[in-house]
């Protein structure tokens, strides 16, 4: 069985570099056997965000690979807070927020995105926790997408 | 005093049948003594989803039934997953989420369609958590509630 | 180092007085030594709601002063249920939902008027915790704001 850190050097990517918060918030927290991860947005190699209204601006497919985006910035700042991602047992929970418009209705095939790559990392069980994949009215600086998630480490 | 289950049969209902994920996620998750359960929608008996913007397509009272109608589908989930809902010993939280128009006020009405079947099934003290009822601005298929909890479970 | 409950002395303010529950909730709920707090809203001396649409009825630095304002009506919760704010030793993490047109962007910047009071009651790192600010297509009564959050207390 590969670890986090061998499934993630197959990938064959770079992580995203997560800048450090302007808001009044920790990106991760620790508490206990558990790793708090703040809603994470996604960002361009120049800080910028990537913006877009689902439904309008950016289709369903777009936004799936938005979704993948913010998950590799997940996967950035707990590498950045725990220095490897093999110290996550498995993924508890993840909220994933589309902002789109009112009728929009393809949700989980958006955050599925993301889903996907925690598959990839952490395997077809570990990878995979409870999920709600809902529709915001609007989302900071315009952005497509934003998760948040709860993680269970390693003793 | 009776059993959660002895309630569930008291209401002379059958659950509705949950049918496997296609997406990636989990229904239910336990960790410890709890239990994550996903976001759940509205699932009609041949699968179909129950659909429509609260306060345009849809009044608070008849979301209120659909609110119902979601916690049941959470009370089949947890029975699938655990066997009986007896070991459950209390609801921690739910997040009662709502479609609805932007101009709509009675998200905790609607959500409440839930919170009291959970205090037929659980109880005055243990049927009750924290709550959060709000208003999204979509959700997955267009159904009009959809809700995700924490339960503790006995030891 | 001052006291949360000395933090508060110092603001030299009132709390606001929270009514009973008229839906079905807990405001607070003990597990362990976790405090879960329910979606709290913005509530006038009358018991009545501050109301408004941010981005059209409210601008981003009114709603940062009602996000404050929740924060206060969070902090009246905690202590009516612990009886003082120095059992509670972090924040772990606040959901801060913001009632706002489809383009508003500025989330952070209104939740940040919460975050900012928790960090002058529980200090620069116990009271900063995990984040999402994000926007809501409507909330209850027309209000602003919501925040629900989750707190480490003291063994």
């Amino acid at each position: 069985m590969m670890s986090a850190e061998q499934n993630l050097a197959k990938l064959n990517v770079e992580l995203p570099v997560i800048p450090k918060p302007k808001a009044i918030y920790k990106p991760c927290l620790i508490d206990g056997k558990y790793l708090y991860v703040s809603g994470h947005v996604p960002i361009n190699p120049d800080g910028s965000r990537i913006q877009g209204k689902v439904g309008a601006d950016m289709d369903a497919d777009s936004a799936r690979k938005v979704a993948r985006h913010v998950g590799m910035c997940i996967l950035a700042s707990i590498k950045n807070q725990l220095g490897s991602l093999d110290k996550v047992k498995r993924v508890i929970k993840i909220l994933g927020m589309v902002n789109a418009v009112p009728d929009f209705t393809l949700h989980p095939h958006v955050i599925n995105g993301c889903s996907e790559l925690f598959v990839e990392i952490w395997g077809e069980d570990n990878g995979v926790g409870v999920r709600s994949a809902v529709g915001m009215g609007s989302l900071p600086d315009g952005i497509p997408v934003e998760i948040e998630g709860l993680f269970e480490l390693h003793d």
